[in-house]
């Protein structure tokens, strides 16, 4: 049996969204509901994927059915193409399962040529009219069938007003549109070496085959890149009759939607035109009108709308999205979606909805997309402000939030500066950790280099500080502190803006406002937490973190990073003693010193966190990171500590890596100098006794090992921790419960997973670093081959945003099966940044995982992906 | 039922080594054999585990069996401890499963106590001997037991022999000898805080433990790691009754083979003392006689000894290595062993024994360790040479073999002394690609850091150059070419001699001699040949590297890395000139350049393998690895290729990676840059049809992609090889057969290998760097901390030099299923330096792999090997 590979309107229903694509399904849905649509077909995605199969080249079969369905339209429709009487005109669009910008635009008015424009003409006594949509179809015709941009044929046009001595649009008459199409048409074959397609059919399949093409141009490709869609999936295409609402005073367009999508008030929001195309709208020439204003014009048919769009959305049960034109007064719908909207309005309509009684509350949570509840908690621009704003450049969108201030180049100066009261964006080539207390103070950070998932982002994501990456179009030059952008220099002190949302940098100063998170949101929430399974913890390094965690919900800390606390300026000295001590004696000094203060560090974050569990993990990068790099920083830093320059050197250098990410660190570190274990331990234990009994708690701390691949390395650590521990613990004569557990973070570790559960209390999977070990690529490096990996469509996601489930995945499943087989009640959590990620945390609900844990900002967006995720696989 | 922890020698026998040790399970053996073998007892391999399980005491129940068989012996021997006529005297020596030097020496003549001396001295009538038994008891127990060692006790014989006025032993007599028991009595209570234990039970149950502890002594921990003996195997005491060599000229002591150990020639081979104890022939004071010689002195003892290894070898079916002592003309047999032999003396013996039909093929090829093999292939030092060389320092013995030459400092002098005729040895600190020619002409390279699998020794094994690597000992400064060491200075042009199969460096010129390989190594070869099921394909990247596989049997290529050529002088200016090309058709024109001279390296390669397969990977390296590093060398290169020096800074800058192992490299190049791809793709193809059509041969190309991690990768490029490649064939009109495969070196790609197998011929597990990727650790930067790894005894062997069976092997498994399950007749093999290692061959036979590919000299190691783990497996 052949495919069916074209669907009338008629034949297909709101449910074949595969094969017909979200508008194809809808239109087909609406048709089924007897409202008023042009009547039309949709070519199947399935059309499209055989049309990359077949090395682009539509397929006899596809192209007979597409003949067949002119045929059977032409009958409905009664209209033909090419006929002398009722020509058939129709519009071209593209449409994949889920919405798409960035693809093909439409194509209207398609079917006329010669002699057709003169039928119109006549038919509708209105030549001019004609003659207009003629042009506007060669002109939409070269651009997006024949890549020959719209705005090239913009000096024709330029041209005949400056002849005529006119300067709008509708000063010019029949007879200059008349001109304007054949200079038009000469100027496509000029430019094309052949002539404008006169045969409807031909300029049919052209345009069809141009939507296929569109699917995988760069823009869309990108897009589907930052939405998780497949490359599969392919596009549909739809034929639908034209209506016109530029026909005169009883016509119009319009789009509306059936509720604000920017508040989510239950009422008709929308604009329309009176005697216009939908690329009117689009264009902005002319100012549209409130949609309500429409009842004043034409109350019949916006009545008629009114009722469309209420029925709609009982029927779709959700706020719609829809286009309309009115021709000679009768309304037809263009199309009808369940409608985009802002964080808040997603939240007060998804409550209205489960209040109306229209949705249950599982409908109402899997409604909004948890990744935009991030807009609610950090601040944004003034949309109006931004209006006027001149940008300067297009980055990686690495951490939300807009911030705005004076730059500065290093974190010394930021601290500096921010101690003067002002408020600084810290401009870096790339950052590293001594970086992290200027970036605390920095209200946002930007930097030259690096990815989503470069120290810059993911310190930048877990402080919740607005950050932007990668603009790699700035050259810097740190040690002048400047950088320039498009031959213009920006010095220390100047503003920028930045936000962190849309990674655009902004010239000067962008005034901010703060988000509002409404009733709404706690309420939202509060239903999440009632479906959810998943544990949501957060990672926090410090009690700041903490507490904003907990405000967003967060139901412990899965992530103590203590490294971080080392690189505060009043410990770091310490820390680098610790490093340059030449035996055990002088590292154990050098640690005596930093104790206290980590133990201090313990004992504020036990505070804030209460009873909740709190899982710490030992020391992890390697030794190196707290050294300095400029001569000048050692030469002082050799100076305050008292020893040789060139000793210091000599040290700095016999501790390079060539490659750190898989050199000396993580538990490595502790097996080389257990004695930084047993400072923490000592840390860790004194802290939670101290707090347990002053406020009468009872924390059984959570000591994680990082980067173990073999269970004698965790065996050794444990021995050394449980001495240590049982030490102070009979030497304070308290019972203190505590727990010693491993990130399973190197491939290795998961593999021989049954073996390293024998010994763990509990696994955190460390998918970042799992991630870059599985891959065989470091996330620093992998900037610099990943964009072309996903140019040539080898990879579709990023796979340190999103989970790689095939390859990653399976190696966290071989672990959870082999850890939970030597050990049952083996806690099992995620600690890496996919811990944020609603897909992945769709897949460690899916798997079994007792908790995630994620940045404190992607607390809300991790505590509604978990209660989607206990849904849909309630559901499924 | 409790175990039981001694036994009898009567009690055991031959087959028991888990529990008695090799030596106790032998002298078991030889009692069942009724031969003449001291009575005595052994405590079991398991009473030292529970020694270390119970936290380093022996338990009750080892003590009561031991005093239990103490009784028993008594009995047996008609001997008592501390009995006032017939005291029993005892030797204590370890004895592992495994022969393991560097362990606890023998303590002999154990039951002494100052009553016991009287009594010995009144039955032997030999005061003296009573006396000197005594002190070298002491000598003996405070040393091994008590750790104080034996030679700060000659001062006091140094002193008694002054105040004498005598220089040598045996001047001093009876009182002398008091005199000295005495002394040694007082010094070992100063020393130790307590009295010589006089109870003999207390003597032995401390002797007994002090075996147990030197299980764990840092020298039998390094033996054991490099000898792949598990730390849980433990070891066995034996306890024996004395027999004294010491006691008169009807006495004496020695040691003898039944066949000769160096060159297999049978006849019994050995040396004896008149009147010693066994400590006499070790010592070397005295010089031994051959065993020959003792037909004259005691020539029944000699027929009977004769008798015995004749006997010894036909039970044992193999040469026998044992020790014995007369005492008043009767023999004793105290230990018998399987000889250690040479390579050559290994060969001749296997095949002797086959032919005296004693043992069959598959005996004897199971009888020679494949590493052994190595020292056949490279040139030695002459032994009578070495033992007047001054040796500098002992680091990695990292590429078998000896060399002598003048030290020369960089790659390039090397080339240059080379040319003038001169031998050179390349001293570095670290060797990094830019050396390769300079490597390639040096008899031997020392390297002061790095590892086994650093580059030196990875480039040098595959050369079969001498090479010493991590010579941490030498201050270099390769800028003023010069080192010290010992703070003795060594300039250009000074002579060394370097043993890279000991790791000893030595001052001056060694000579060498070139090592011959008798007409035994051939045939025994042959039989291996006949057994083994794995093919043996070496890893070669040049034509001189594929003629030395093929003289050692390679039966193909595995792995041809096509970067080393890229490194020759004459081609790494069109390489630069590629990598700083700023667009593709600039990196066209210098790839044209490349093209002629990688198709000449394919062609004469394949003009060498003729039909055999010959497997070429794709370029890997990150391409900064081709640019210079020295600010002198990058301005001279500017200048040549006539770009700005700042420029260049530039480039080198921006393909700087912060984790190249991790970076830029492998497929990816060829997904950035696939015009890469084509030009080698052209280069091989070429190379095969010119070759094909010169010798009528029928060459089929094996197409290599690495690092592949996604079926997208190898798809990417497979399609352009498929373009380029049929573009070719078709051009020229010919049939032309080509495979195209992948390394499986990502944790990743073995994970998906199921996808991956669909496009591919064949796999290659690239399991140098799967093993840093499933680790989690760079060869190069593991140094650091694999020491204390191994001190801590939480790895027991280098996992790149043996393959980690558990976590690499486990994805070696996963990827061998998945990519069958997908392709039945996938071909797989290995390509990492693991290919050569015995174990490791084992694994790949029993997990089915087609082949193992190894470096050139290890071609015969894994010949022999895959023979081995054919017949194991087939036993099983």
């Amino acid at each position: 049996m052949t495919n069916k590979y074209v669907y009338q309107f008629y034949e297909g229903n709101g449910k074949m969204k595969d094969i017909l694509g979200g508008k194809g399904a809808n239109l087909a849905e609406m048709t089924l509901l007897k409202m008023p649509v042009p009547s039309g077909f949709t070519i199947t995605t399935t059309a499209c994927n055989s049309y990359y199969d077949n090395g682009g080249v539509i397929n006899d079969e596809i192209i007979k059915q597409i003949n067949d369905n002119i045929d059977k339209l032409e009958e409905i429709s009664q209209k033909k193409f090419n006929d002398k009487n009722n020509p058939l005109l129709v519009s071209v669009r593209s449409g994949s399962r889920a919405s798409m910008p960035g693809m093909m635009d439409t194509i209207l008015n398609l079917g006329i040529n010669d002699e057709v424009v003169e039928v119109i003409a006549k038919k509708t006594n209105n030549p001019r009219f004609a003659y207009d949509s003629y042009r506007r179809f060669i002109q939409m015709f070269a651009d997006v069938v024949m890549n020959l941009p719209k705005h090239k044929f913009e000096h024709i046009i330029d041209d005949i007003k400056a002849e005529k001595g006119v300067t709008l649009d509708n000063e010019l008459d029949e007879d200059d549109l008349k001109l304007m199409v054949n200079k038009f048409k000469a100027f496509y074959f000029k430019n094309l070496n052949q002539s404008f397609p006169t045969d409807p059919k031909k300029q049919l399949l052209l345009a069809i085959e141009a939507v296929f093409k569109s699917w995988n141009n760069p823009r869309a490709i990108f897009y589907r890149k930052m939405n998780d869609i497949p490359n599969s999936w392919g596009t549909a295409v739809n034929v639908q009759t034209m209506v016109f609402g530029n026909m005169g005073d009883d016509c119009g367009t319009g789009v509306a939607f059936s509720r604000n999508p920017a508040t989510g008030e239950n009422k008709l929001f929308g604009e329309f035109l009176i005697n216009a195309q939908g690329e009117d709208v689009v264009a902005g020439t002319r100012t549209p009108q409130s949609i309500d204003k429409l009842a004043d014009f034409m109350p019949k048919a916006y009545e008629e709308f009114k009722n469309i769009a209420k029925k709609l959305e009982n029927h779709y049960k959700d706020m719609q999205d829809m286009e309309f034109t009115i021709e000679n007064g009768k309304l037809y719908m263009l199309q009808t979606r369940n409608g985009k909207r802002t964080a808040s309005a997603a939240l007060k309509i998804a409550c209205d909805l489960v209040d109306e009684g229209l949705i249950n509350v599982e409908e109402a949570l899997l409604m909004v997309d948890p990744k935009q509840l991030d807009a609610l908690l950090h601040p944004q621009f003034d949309n109006n402000e931004l209006k006027n704003a001149n940008i300067l450049t297009k980055a990686l969108a690495a951490s939300p939030g807009a911030a705005s201030g004076q730059i500065v180049f290093n974190a010394n100066d930021a601290v500096k500066w921010v101690e003067k009261g002002r408020k600084v964006i810290l401009v870096r080539l790339e950052t590293s950790p001594e970086d992290i207390e200027g970036m605390n103070v920095a209200q946002g950070i930007l930097t030259v280099r690096g990815g989503m998932t470069s120290h810059a982002a993911v310190v930048a994501r877990g402080m919740g500080t607005c950050c932007v990456c990668g603009a790699g179009d700035i050259l810097i030059n740190e040690d002048n502190k400047q950088f320039t952008i498009n031959n213009k220099v920006f010095k220390e002190g100047d503003y920028i803006s930045l936000d962190g949302t849309t990674g655009i940098v902004y010239e000067g100063l962008v005034k901010t406002v703060e988000a509002s998170i409404s009733g709404y949101f706690s309420r939202f929430m509060q239903w999440a937490d009632e479906f959810r399974t998943l544990k949501i913890r957060c990672n926090a390094d410090t009690p700041q973190d903490a507490m904003t965690s907990l405000k967003f919900g967060a139901e412990g800390i899965g992530l103590v990073r203590t490294e971080h606390m080392f690189f505060e300026s009043n410990r770091i000295k310490a820390v680098r003693e610790m490093i340059v001590s030449k035996t055990e004696a002088q590292r154990k000094i050098a640690l005596s010193k930093i104790l206290p203060m980590q133990r201090k560090d313990f004992e504020e974050i036990y505070k804030v966190m209460k009873n909740l569990p709190v899982t710490i993990r030992y020391l992890d990068p390697p030794l190196h990171e707290f050294l300095p790099t400029s001569s000048y920083d050692i030469s002082s830093i050799a100076n305050e500590m008292k020893i040789d320059i060139n000793e210091l050197k000599q040290i700095i250098s016999s501790l390079h890596e060539f490659n750190p990410m898989m050199g000396h660190r993580g538990c490595r570190l502790a097996i080389s100098y257990p004695e930084i274990a047993i400072m923490q331990t000592k840390a860790i234990i004194e802290a939670a006794i101290n707090v347990n009994k002053e406020f009468n708690y009872n924390i059984e701390p959570e000591i994680m090992i990082p980067l173990v691949g073999d269970v004698n390395e965790l065996k050794y650590i444990k021995k050394i921790i449980i001495d240590t521990a049982n030490e102070i613990i009979n030497a304070n004569n308290v019972n203190l419960k505590y727990h010693i557990g491993t990130m399973i973070e190197i491939p290795r570790a998961a593999l021989m997973a049954d073996e390293i559960s024998k010994e763990a209390d509990f696994f955190s999977f460390g998918t970042n670093d799992l991630t870059q070990m599985t891959f065989g690529f470091s996330r620093d490096d992998a900037g610099s081959f990943l964009k072309n990996y996903y140019d040539k469509k080898i990879y579709e996601n990023d796979p340190f945003a999103r989970l790689d489930q095939n390859g990653v995945g399976e190696l966290i499943k071989i672990a959870s099966v082999k850890g939970r087989n030597s050990k049952n009640n083996l806690k099992l959590g995620i600690c890496g940044e996919h811990g944020g990620d609603p897909s992945s945390i769709n897949f460690c609900h899916k798997i079994g995982l007792n908790y995630v844990s994620c940045s404190p900002y992607r607390v809300p967006i991790a505590r509604l992906a978990a209660a989607q995720a206990a849904i849909k696989n309630k559901i499924d």
